[in-house]
Order: C-alpha cells, then structure tokens, then sequence
C-alpha cells in the first residue's frame, strides 16, 4: 500500500460532480448520514443544472456549473453525471491531486484502474493512480455473493437473470414510470420518453447498445467487471438483464455452477456471515426478500439459497438490493472510507 | 385413436364451470372470435358468483349456481374455477358423457389424464378418458419452444426464471395492481388483501407452496408438467418464478442446455417455423418481446435467441405471452378443436 494512494486523515474538501442527479442526491443525503470527515462540500453539474438549492447538514448549498476552478483545492470528487462529464474533467481532477470516485464505465475495465467493491476486495483500492471506479450496480450486489462463495468453493459458471429497477436509468426515468403509470390507470395511455418503451405494466430486455455477440452492455459489464472484481479471468457468466415496473431496487434470479458439489448449508452459512448482506429467508412463511425490503437501506437481502435440482454442483439464490445506494453511491463512498488514512 | 375420444361434428352444448373469473370471460370471448361450433352455451359459477350477466353473440346470459343438473345433455365443460371445484364435479362431468377440460392442476400428473398443448402434444388428447388437461400457463408458453427445439436438437437441461403478471392469480389480484399503485402513486400506500404482498412497484418469488426441496408449487408444475408434455422423463429443469407488477402477460429468461453444440441460427429457424410462436427480434434496433406486444394475442413471442457466452452447448432466449389466453383459454378450446370429429 503506498501512503500516496490514500486520503489525509482531517476534513476533506469534497466535489460531487452530477449532484442533481438520483445518485447525486442520494451520495448527499450518504454523506450527512454517516458523517463523512468533510471541511467543504461542492455541488457541481451541467450548466443546465446550476443553480439549484440543495440542503445539507442544515445548510442551503447552491450547485455550480462545473468549471476549471471548481476541483481547487478538492481532496476526493465523487462523479456520477456519465462517461462523457467524467473523461471531460478526469484530467483536472487527477493533475490537481484529487481522488476521483467514479459511477460511471469509462474507467471499469482499464487495466490502471482499481474497480472496487470494499467488501469484496478493498485491497485494490490502494494501487489507484488517482482514478478509482465504482461498478455496474447489478455488478456490485452479485458480487457480494459470489465473492466469499468463490473464496471457498470455486466457482466455474453463473446464469443470472435480473429484475432491474427505473431508478437505474436516473430520476427523470423513476418519475416517467409513476407518470406513465397513473396515466395508464386513468385510461389515458402515454408514451415513453425517457425510456425507450414505457415500462407502466410492462417490461422489457434492458435497453443498452447491443453487442456482436447479442447481448446488451449492460450484460457485458456484469461479465467483465465480475472478472475483474473478483480477480477470476476464467469465471464464466451469463447475464439477461430485465428492466421492470419498479422504483429503485434491482433484483437477480441466481444459478451458480461450483467446480464440486456442495452442502447448501455451508453456502448459506458462507453468505449469511458475508458482509454488506442480509438473510431475509423464512421458509414456513414462504417470506423472501423483495424491493420494499431493501429500498433506502444498505444491505442487500438475499434469500431462498437452494440446491438445484437440475444439476448437483448448482446451487440458486435470490438477492435484491437498493440500486441508488449499494448499487452506486454507498459503494462510492466506502470506497472512500476504506482510503481515509488511519492518522 | 378411438372413435369415442372425439366430439361430435355437431353444434355443441358447452358449459364453463367458473364463467366470471379471469379465464372464464376469456372462454367466453374466444369461442366466439373463433365461431366455436356451439348450439347451447350454459355459464356456471358457485353460488356467489351465480345471477352475473354476461354477453356473447349478442345474447345475455345469466350465470347459473353449478348443480346436478347443471350437465344433462353436456358435450363439453370448460373448467377454471380450480381444482376443489374441477374435483367435486368431475364424476358427474364424466359419468354424464361429458369431455371436461380441466384447467386446474388437480389432474395434470395423473397418469390416465393426457396433459396437452395441441401444437406440441396433440396426439396425447385422443387418449383421454373424460378428463383433458389444460398446463400450467408458464408451462405452456416455455413448451411451445421447448418442444420443437427438443425434437431435433436433444435437450438435456433448462434454466428458467419468470416475470408472471398478476393475471395468473386471477381477476382480483389484476385489479389489486391496479388499486394498490394508485393509492402508492397518490403517497397513500395501501396493505395487500388478494395478494401476500403488494405488486405495486414491487415483486415477490411466486408465493404458492413450498415443497421439502425449497422450490414452490409453480415452478416444480414447471418441471413435472413439461417432462409430460415433452415426453421426456430425463429432461433436467429448473424454474425461479417470480410475480411482478404486469397485468396479465408472461416473461421467461431462458437458459437451454444441448446435448451438443448446435447452431444459433438452425435454433432461431426451428423456432420461428414453430407453431403458435411469432419471431420479435430486432437486433439493430434493440427490438424484443414485451409484455404488451403480447396482450389480447394469440400467438407468444420469442426474441433475441443467442449463443450463451458461458457455455458451447447452451441457448439463450426471451420469451412473452399472454397468460390468460395462451396460458390459459386459448389452449383449453384449441385442444376441444382438435377433438372435433371430422366429420
């Protein structure tokens, strides 16, 4: 560990770059709550988003347009307003000796830079070069399952289906779900706008470019990110990613494939001990978890861990998690805590 | 086949034992969009839903309370009112000389009951013995491209999760959805009656029983009921099915193991040459099947069928179709159809 790679420990001047956004909100409200050491905070966005009232430990703050002066000074940003905004100003932030946390995927797969789930593997942090990436939110929630269970049960393949939430594709598309759907209950069906179709009781294969080999980017980044996270080149995954009628917690329908057989009770002792993870599983009342369970906390739930019956080395477990938070900004932020120097 | 297997090539007199439920005005709407050949359609109900008006081929019809009487001179019964009902009437049915096409699960794995879906098992109707029944309906739709892949590219094993709307649990759970996301979309949530849980922007693993082996009612109907209808006792299945807020059209990710490796585009062939399936898959314009491309229809829809990344002998596709018909209605009279003498 190199003493560069972390934060000094004293209250640190901090930038969140996208901060009206549904991440952006949410990193605001994270950073109050668990009282993150912070001397100043800034608020940037786009022009288009400047000047917006934000309040924070009681105090109005006003965002900024994001300018070459804005990361003077800053300790540590956190960005959340997409690729583009992060490339734009990653060389300023870095030159200026900041630590920039990115929730984008411009940097995930970048051989230079640390993806981390501090759970999962914290140790990566510490080798950054200024740049530390944040991973895909399904990404992060399966991987607080399948990291401790590969470290003691190698794991050979995954088929994982998701249940992905509206708040994955930002606030403007969790506000066009609840629009769209009170206009369908009303009679008066609208169409979509910020989505591609509307997902008032519908559903559809999750919209990201697709690739050559058919499937979508955000599948992709559920197979390469997991490579990488948990250091496994050779993990086989299989992703199909659902965006569904609900507001902002992602669910996964899980079958892994172990190199052996299994007890499936030392699997559930393996993720019931795990952390950042909840059992939410009662058999006797048929009670598993579900969004409302996991909406604004910062575990996820898992649940019904079983072996499968069509295969003997497989075992199937259902998670859900809240995509804003463990998904994107709570992860950012112990990414953070992790780095603060210990004096 | 025998001779006494058939209907009469005659206007028939027909019964719907459960004419006000969700499937029973489907019934009711099919056989006359498809000028089912009926002389006297008799609309029955327990006593509570008896004296319900109901329209068809211009006439009111006033559903009776079910009782002895109720099958005198009965051709056909069409059955949705669940399996106590379908078992308390099914002697007096048969005795009658009645063809009783069940759509409950009280008789799907009896062995002298044949299990159909005419475009894949039609054959099997001809050997019944008064009794005919209808699949589950996520059974049906996974079937209808199981079936023709299976016959000329051997399966050995099948992952599936599902995305059931709230139409599988009837009527009344359909209009739960609907009152339970107003009043959460009016910030005034509201406790579920009909369902365990509410639907609204919320989903659950499907709540019916579950088995000593940790998987629930619905999705081991999945796995006996498709070993029946394929015809293939050695066929390895497993099924999350998960209820989510949709009105009444099913989704399944699908996950088919060959005996073999195979060629994606001889798959997409077989299927889009299959009965009863209808091919939605735009690859440049990120275009797949959706809940509401499915609703009111007859035919399912399959898309985006692709290599699985993870492993040379698997497939990967998505499929939806309307559960009240296809899964439920539809092939309940298209199997009297094919019943039908010639002549």
């Amino acid at each position: 560990m190199s003493t560069q790679a972390l934060l000094p420990h004293r209250p640190l001047t901090v930038a969140i770059l996208g901060a009206s956004g549904a991440v952006g909100c949410e990193l605001l409200d994270l950073l109050e709550q668990r009282d993150f050491p912070i001397k100043e905070l800034r608020l940037l966005a786009s022009k288009r988003s400047s000047g917006t009232i934000q309040t924070w430990k009681g105090s109005q703050l006003t965002v900024q347009e994001t300018s070459l002066e804005s990361f003077s000074g800053v300790d540590l940003v956190f960005a959340s307003a997409g690729g583009k905004v992060s490339c734009a100003w990653k060389e300023v932030i870095v030159s200026q000796g900041a630590l920039l946390i990115d929730n984008s995927s411009a940097f995930r797969m970048n051989s230079e830079v640390p993806l981390v789930v501090p759970e999962v593997n914290s140790h990566a942090a510490h080798f950054h070069k200024g740049i530390i990436a944040n991973p895909n939110c399904t990404t992060i929630l399966l991987s607080l399952v399948l990291a401790p269970l590969h470290a003691r049960i190698p794991i050979k393949r995954v088929v994982v289906s998701t249940y992905q939430s509206a708040s994955g594709a930002g606030a403007m598309a969790m506000e066009e779900l609840k629009s769209l759907s009170s206009a369908m209950l009303q009679g008066k069906p609208l169409s979509s706008k910020v989505l591609p179709y509307s997902l008032a009781f519908n559903l559809f294969l999750h919209n990201s470019d697709l690739q050559d080999n058919s499937y979508c980017e955000e599948e992709m980044k559920m197979v390469n990110e997991m490579k990488k996270i948990l250091e496994a080149p050779e993990l086989k995954l299989t992703a199909t990613c659902v965006r569904v009628p609900v507001l902002r917690a992602h669910s996964e329908a899980v079958n892994i494939e172990f190199e052996q057989p299994f007890e499936v009770n030392d699997a559930r002792n393996i993720i019931k001990n795990s952390q950042g993870v909840e059992l939410i599983e009662d058999f006797k009342m048929n009670r598993f978890p579900m969004p409302i369970d996991v909406t604004g906390k910062d575990n996820i739930a898992v649940g019904r861990v079983r072996q499968d019956i069509s295969h003997q080395n497989c075992l199937e477990l259902w998670l859900c998690g809240d995509q804003i938070r463990k998904g994107a900004a709570l992860n950012a932020i112990q990414i953070a805590e992790a780095l603060i120097s210990p004096q």
